[in-house]
């Protein structure tokens, strides 16, 4: 494909999951991938999470931009 | 809400207002609010501004975040 | 226009082309401007590029930011 | 003061208000001079907010560093 | 004006006040537009500011640059 | 809880674990929950690990800010 | 030149072509050369534009300090 | 071994695995460990990855630096 | 110690000296050492200075990081 | 070639041209195929270059990172 | 002085010296104090050096912003 | 030499010297330019150091970046 003139469109979404980092990534390029278009990659710009009263982590929150190309 | 896998989408918007820095900020959210959909924070980027040719702050111009929940 | 409360939209994109580094900020601003919106002005956010086989530049790839004015 | 050896330590809160960008500011310099000490300056890192069902700014979230000298 | 070839300069002010933060711009556009040049627009780089002894912020320090066009 | 006026306090330690990364930041946020206050959630800051003398990871140590609520 | 003590100023400028990046470059290198001092180095801090109404870049605007020594 | 004096070397490189994050890291860590010399720590740059044409993502990459003691 | 879970608190402080940058982080460390808990190590973020009205510096400000262990 | 484990290492080099940007990054990657390994990709990282005595840039000077594949 | 309005303008300079960083900072505040203004702090930016043929360092080069009160 | 093509390499090293900042600078540059090639320049990335169980700092780490030209 190098070579060839194309554009891409970056978007950020945030990724919320009990599951962990890669869960919390994988939750949100599922989304993304079904509601925007087909991804052909993501970059990490975040991660945080939420910690319940028992000071155990109940949610990880992974910021991150998936990208797909712009089509004609 | 915390605990349940969730997907949320960054958008980045710009507020112009002659009325400060919070009227801009929430010119921005308004119109985010009505035309991509309900809003539940903003974080701000940058803030900025236009000078009239007295001296005087024509507006305000702040670039922010505003996030959604994308939904099923 | 100047000191009338507006609100413009930024979209991140990426420009690919091996006609060199405003090849591809034109490429992306053309594609954007087709399927977004009209747009008011860009901003470049990073350059970079592929190489080929032979040591020569391929095609750089520009990431940028372009922005519209959200109507109402 | 200037030319007299000394230290300051610069901690990290979170202003909340919903009145507007110094209301939180305020608040946080308020709490911080009371429960750790006689603060110097503060220094704003962020300014974030929450948004309510019906497009209104509910609260705004300052993050800034307060500092104040460390005594004998 | 877009489309003729012209030039910017960027000078760093700190306006202080203890008006807020709007005030602390004003007060920099005011002393940069009498003693340096016509402005064109500001950007914010930083928001500080000093507290007195009872805890109540004394005043506002707000960095930001200032443009205006370099005429011949 | 958003819409009252309210304080927030961050701070910056360091998780250390073998068993991976989100072990790293569970440590520190147990750590932190027992001998600070009770957290209401994390920002990972960085994330670096020691190399054994056979090429093996020996532990991660995550770099992280966890922030908790100012009770009056 | 190395080992003499001497001193140097820097100053931000945006030149403005539709020539291209390098031409806007230049054009405030020609300026700041003869308005400000004589230029040493300069480094580009960002590459903005302005896009017409038919898509079309009609402007680069690059954003760049330009060095020159203070002599006695 | 504080207090004696030495010097360190530090090289950029990236981890390719469809095993997770940590399983880029070690590979990246591995490989540089064997060809470049024996490692001390690493620190990570960034996280990134590759998702399929059905939404999965088929590899992690992890940018990271190594960092190994340079001996006489 | 590599291996063992362990977790460091990190503090941000200003050591002022007008004895130098070095003599600037040593005040910093030896107020922290006494009144926070036996450091390991410091980190600088910062260096900045007062000058009298004469044009010497009259002291060394450095913004720095100082870390501990956190003990059971 | 997704999906395979691999490892690549970025290498920083200043590509210097008086021909413009692009010749500049041009010469880098010339310089670096050769006397590295076959490269990938680059990424630029900074953009300066140097006046001459009549105010006409001399030459640009490109900071980029130049990646190539770690092979067994 | 707290509490006054006033404005502060603050300027880019780089001290060179062979004597060291100190000595470098004092050389561009010596400068900058005589031929801008009475300055009033610094703030350092970044440090930098050349290397001479033999390995010793001829000069160390440090940016620093330099800052004085715009008196009316 | 300027005006000629030419390419440079930078390298990323760590200084560390009980001796203080400057002495762990060229601890690095001494290496760099034993085992590497005939440095450039330098410039410093960070610096961090150790401290003692008396509080004392032991050593001084100096993070740089070294820079030599690529030779045909």
């Amino acid at each position: 494909m190098y070579g060839q003139d194309r554009v891409y469109k970056k978007v950020e979404v945030i990724g919320v999951s009990k599951g962990g980092i890669e869960a919390a990534i994988q939750a949100a390029v599922d989304k993304a991938h079904k509601t925007l278009d087909k991804l052909s990659w993501f970059e990490v710009e975040g991660i945080r999470g939420h910690v319940g009263d028992d000071g155990k982590i109940t949610e990880y929150q992974v910021v991150l931009k998936v990208a797909f190309q712009l089509k004609d």
